[in-house]
This record gives C-alpha cells, structure tokens and sequence, in this order.
C-alpha cells in the first residue's frame, strides 16, 4: 500500500454550545475560519465523540485516545502522567501521585490546598525532598510541576496504588489531612503503600517547616509550602507503542506537557520550545512552520497541539475562545499553503468539549474534519458543531479517526485475505 | 412474524474514492446506475463498515461480516478456507495450508514461486499427492484451486497450526525453502505438525519430479512444477452456522468459490456454474436469472456475488470499474422487475473498498442499500458514496446490515418478553 503523510491540529477543549452573547452561535461557528471552512468544504466532517456519547473525558484520556490508544485498558491513572510530564522516568512497579504543595497547621488541618497558590521556590523544596529513604528500603522522588503542583513516585518493592491518599479534596478545607489506608485492608501491598505514604507525608512536613524557602514565605506574610498532598495514585500499565505497532513515526508538537507526556508514552516523539507556552498567548504560527518542517524532514505523522481554547472555555470567555480559533485558522492556513494534499492529508480535531458556560468538560461530540487529495467530500460547507451534525464522521469516536487517517495514510493491516 | 425473502447483490470491493479521471466522482457515481438510483431513492441507505471504520479486510473476512458471522471470533486463517474452498470437508483437528505449485532447483532452491504460473495439469498433480499417508499415520489431503493455488490438508492425532511452513514470501525468490518448525519450540503438537509438513513436502518433491505432466513440462521448455509451497497453516474453529441460527436456507451465487467456501462455512449452499467465472466477464445475467429463480423455488435469502469490481479497482482501471457496475444495475433492475417489493426486499452492498488509485483494499465504508415495500426511505436520491454519507445506514457495520435484513425478513429473535 502507498504511504502518505498527515498533520492533526488539536484544538484543545474546542466543542462548545450555543452562546447567546454570540447569537446563538458556538465559537468555532462565530469565528471567521476561512481555512476551517475550506477544509470542511473539500473533506469530510463530524462531530466525534472522545469515548463514547455524554461521557466527558479529560486531557489525557482525550490525548490517549486521539493518538489510538484505549484509554479504558491503559490509562495508568494521574498520578504517573503527571510525573511523566514532569520528567520523572517512572517504572513498572512504581506508585506515582499527582500532588500539591500545602499548607497545614500543627493538627494537620489544611489551612489551603495549595500554599496561597505558591509559584516561586517549587523546585527548591522538591529537591529537598526527591531521593528520600523510606525505612523499608523505598525510595521516593519528588519533582515540581506547574505552580503548586507537584508529582510524588514511590520506588521500592511490592507496592500498590490501591490505598486511599492523603488529600481532603477541593470542597473540604479545613479538614485533617487524610492517613493513607489501603482500600482493601487485606491487600499486604495497599497497606504497605499507605504506611510509607504517610511516612513520607511525615519526613516532608520536618523537612518543609524550616525550609529557606518557607522561612521567607512567612516573613513576607505568605503562606508556607509545610506539607505535601497527594492524590491520584497509579501505576504504570504496559502501555503497547502505537508507533512500534503501525511502523510510524509521529511526533508530537505541544506546550502542554501532559500532551507531551502522553505522546512519549505511546512511543511518539516530543517536541516543545520556550515559545509553546500550552496558555493563551503561545507561538502558534512557529507551531505551523515546526509542523510543516517535520513533514519535510519525513514524520510521517505530525500533531500540532493547541491549549488555549480549553482555557478560554473553562474561563467562559467565548471571545477569547474565537480570538484563538482564528489564530488556529491561520495555522490551518499556513499549513495547506506550505504541503501538498496529495501527499499530505490534514485533520482537525480536539480531545474534549469544554463549553464556556458549562466552565469544564463535556460529554459533547467535537468537531472533526479529514482532509486531503482523495478523501471522500460530505456536503459541509462551512466549520462548526452544526454543520459537521450532517457529516460523513458525525458520531464516530475519537479512536475511529485515529485509524481512518492511518488507513488513508496506508498504515492499517488487512484482516484476512 | 411473517416471513419475507430477500436479495442481496454484493459487488466486491465496490467502495472507491473522488477519481480525478473521472471529474472527481467515484465509480459509483459516474457510471449511469438508473435501477441502483431507484433502490436508493425508494430504501434507506449509507455507507457501511465491513468491520470498523478504517480497518480494512480482506474477502474472506468481509463475507464472514456480510453474512453474519463474527469474523474477530471465528476467522480460521486462510489455510482452512481455501481448503474448505477446494471442496475439502475439513474437520476438527485437521491442520490446512494454502499453497502453490512452485519450481525449486537440487538445492531447494526457489525457482519460481508460481512454476511458471502453470495451469493445465494440476488436477492431476494433486490427484498423485492426495490421500499420502505419513509416518505417524496422518494423511494428507490435496486439492487443486485456480491456477498454481493448492490446498494442503493434514489430518491426524494431536496437529497445530502454530508453525512456520515453507513458503519463503513473494519477496524472497531464490532463497532456500524454509524448513518448517514450531513457533514454540516447546509446543509438542507443533513440533510433530511441523515434522509432518516437511515429510510431506520431501515425499510430493520425490513423487512431482518424476510425473508425466512434469516431463510434459520440461520437453516444451516449460518450468516443472516439482514443489509445495505451503502457507497460511490454521485449524478450523466451530462456527456457527448462521443459517441453523436463524432458521434461514441461504443460496450464494458466485463464481469466486473463496466467497462459495464462506458461505458453505456459515451454512449456506453454494451455486456455481462454468459461466459465472469470477472474472470480469461472469455471466451477470445469469446470476441474475438464477437468483429470481432460488426466490421462486423458496430461499429464504439468495446472494448474488460479483467479483469484477474488486479487479478493476486493484488493477486501477477506474472506467472497466464502471462498465461492471453499469452491468450489475442491468441485474438489478432484471431482479426488480421479476420479484415483488411486497415479498422480497433488495439490498446491495460490497464485502469491502477496493479503491482505483489506491490499488488495495482500504477500511472505507462500502456503499449499501436496503428496499422493499415497508423500508423507511431515507432522503437518499441517488447510488453513490458521496450520497449514501447522508443515509440512514451511514457508519453502520456489516454485521448490523446483516441484522437488519434478517429483521425485516422476520428470522431475528426478540430478547425479552
């Protein structure tokens, strides 16, 4: 079988619903998207659910399932993507939380779950803290991530991620910090987990309490980083190589590290820049040339990630939600004027719906376009959730786009002869 | 319920893409189709996935899915098919292998995968093989198929299939004929089906060198055909027959017995006659005239397989794919106007999508209809995969056509009460 190229642009959290401050239009309809418009007009369209109807899902199970791989059967829970994309090589046996650094007072109250929303001075406490020698033997690593946020790997013998961490959860401030138990108290591993868990939990809080870092918080009035919480244990599954398994070679472009974090996982190569920034005010035009460049090198797949509508839809400002959807129209369009569709298909999706007045994720279809030389044309005319409801993909889900471009990419297998 | 009968006209891998030659329509929709465009207007219609979207099968696998059959389940591999093809009545145990005549030198050396591409004299060949007993007491069961294709059936004591034949590929004439061996060097059956195989293929070597249809050969300067070639080793699983299922007498009219030998598998029984080639120059009418007949004389369900289509789109003759399809809408509209609506729906699909220019099979949906007197119509008005995108059936399975059909024809069961 002849083999083609492709480039997916991921709009990050793109579906969206009717807004009356636009009309009654979503964003993606309100937009000005002549280069949307052109692929919708001369490819195929629909809006495309991420697993299944009126499940919402989230970056990375969106991620997962976008680049072909079953979320429901691999995802290895939170706590390793985070340390994934913080840069943490994690192991099969390793017990990885996402966590925050904290504030508790002497009775392990949690004033604030993220330490009056600390930024500077993370990585100096994490640092104080990674490579720490529990009592049997386990080792635990600590890496900071975006602002309070932290990830947590428990290295050692027989663990599991089976227990019940320390976090007390959003809504409950002001309640004891939690001691880790195993959800099943018979399980030998959960309850060896949660025991080191806490010992940790324990070592951290001396460490903390007088760190330099802390020590200026409190005299400039800050709340102290004192504690660590953690949440979202997991272990790493035997994530198959969707790369290795098709014979391609696909890289991932995206300021988000958890995208990032996701692609490596599934034997993808990464690549970011200072510029891609994964916020509002990324380089989205040095995304489109890194793109259009990686075809030429000879990627045989290109994923060029886009964070900034997730934002603008959980902020609910669906003018911002447009301003960045015309931004991605300039990618779009840069890109067909720089590759061939003959040789070159271009698709365009996102992970997840994030309607602006919902503020989070939905269960919505996203909007979903395959374009290039021979793909079969549906009657859309133009970009958008309504447009594409009469589209040749309207209901297909997030895996079924994956394999249809392999397959117009001449990378799917025969069953059968 | 009432019962009804049915039709259903399957043109091998029919689907096709946008082709420039053809102004950017596919073949469907270039070629002047008035009865298929009736069947659409008056039925529902879509395009259908053989398995899943973008996943593209082979024939076998496609009419497994065509008629009912869980090919993920019970798809026995090619050796068993071809075998089953040939007219073997393989059984529970038998280990089956497809093969070919082929030529090899002293040092079982590969000459010519194909022996020339011989076509007179094999009957005969396979006559002087069939029935050989080996030294554990299995015998081996031989059988001619279409030109140098074979069909090898061991049958004895505690086989697997789980070996390494000797075909060396397509790519690798001039090597040495593999010498067969388990997968699993552990695995006791393999290693004995393995050591059988090779018994075999030395004793066919030793008979096939000395045969009068060889030393023909050798005086017209012709390659002898003085080898088996086996590959594609599998054991035939139980499947179940879909027509004790369903209670259901099924005919499949086709002059390609791979599809023959599906059909006998799932229950079905096979017409063939030296007309119905399998070619591009089948005896369409005939089948025609021999479908109205199998629903007068009182199947439940008749099959009409047209082979042409798939030829012409691996051959990239996208015109010679519209003269087929102008010729089954000829045995479409002669079934139309000697059935009635009222008592026996038509429906029309492909096993798979063969487009022109990409020469292979693809995993696009196939074009398919479904009419008779009470289908609700869709707003389809015209045949054509571009069309079909807004029928009702579109994104549907093969297996799902199946299902409707055998509902509208009254054989499917209620679950529940």
């Amino acid at each position: 079988m002849r083999k083609r190229q492709g480039i997916l642009i991921i709009s990050d959290g793109l579906g969206d619903r009717p807004i009356k401050a636009l009309g009654g239009l979503t964003p993606l309809e309100y937009a000005n998207t002549p280069n949307l418009d052109r692929l919708a007009r001369e490819g195929c369209t629909g809006n495309v659910y991420p697993i299944a109807p009126g499940i919402p899902v989230g970056t990375d199970v969106g991620h997962m399932e976008i680049f072909g791989c079953d979320s429901n059967k691999y995802y290895p829970g939170r706590g390793p993507l985070e340390a994934l994309s913080g840069g943490i090589e994690i192991r099969e046996g390793d017990v990885a939380f996402r966590g925050n650094f904290g504030t508790i007072d002497e009775e392990y109250t949690v004033i604030d779950r993220r330490a009056g929303r600390i930024q500077d001075g993370t990585r100096e406490l994490a640092e104080a803290l990674s490579g720490m020698k529990l009592k049997d033997g386990t080792t635990v690593l600590v890496k900071e991530l975006t602002q309070h946020r932290v990830a947590v790997v428990l290295r050692g013998k027989e663990l599991s991620a089976a227990i019940v961490p320390t976090d007390v959860g959003t809504a409950n401030e002001g309640a004891k910090l939690v001691i880790p138990c195993p959800e099943d108290p018979a399980c030998k591993e959960a309850a060896k987990t949660a025991e080191n868990l806490w010992e940790f939990t324990l070592n951290a809080m001396e460490i903390l309490k007088n760190h330099p870092v802390n020590q200026e918080r409190v005299r400039n009035g800050l709340l102290p980083a004192n504690v660590i919480i953690t949440r979202g244990p997991g272990q790493l599954s035997t994530i198959p190589s969707t790369a290795r398994q098709l014979g391609i070679r696909a890289l991932c472009i995206a300021g988000d590290i958890t995208v990032g974090g996701i692609a490596r996982l599934v034997g993808f190569d990464y690549y970011v820049q200072d510029s891609f920034t994964g916020g509002f005010n990324t380089d989205i035009m040095g995304k489109a040339r890194k793109a259009v460049d990686s075809i030429k090198e000879g990627y045989d797949w290109v994923i060029v990630h886009i964070k900034g509508t997730d934002l603008a839809g959980h902020d609910n400002q669906p003018l911002e939600k447009v301003r960045i959807i015309e931004e991605i129209d300039g990618m779009a369009g840069y890109i067909m004027d720089h590759i061939s569709g003959e040789q070159c298909y271009i698709a365009f999706t996102a992970d997840h719906s994030t309607p602006c007045e919902a503020r989070d994720h939905t269960g919505d279809g996203v909007p979903t376009i395959i374009w290039g030389g021979d793909v079969r044309r549906d009657k859309t005319e133009k970009a958008g959730e309504t447009f594409f409801m009469e589209g040749a993909l309207q209901n297909l889900k997030a895996r079924d786009i994956f394999t249809i471009q392999m397959d117009l990419m001449g990378f799917t297998k025969k069953r059968g002869a």
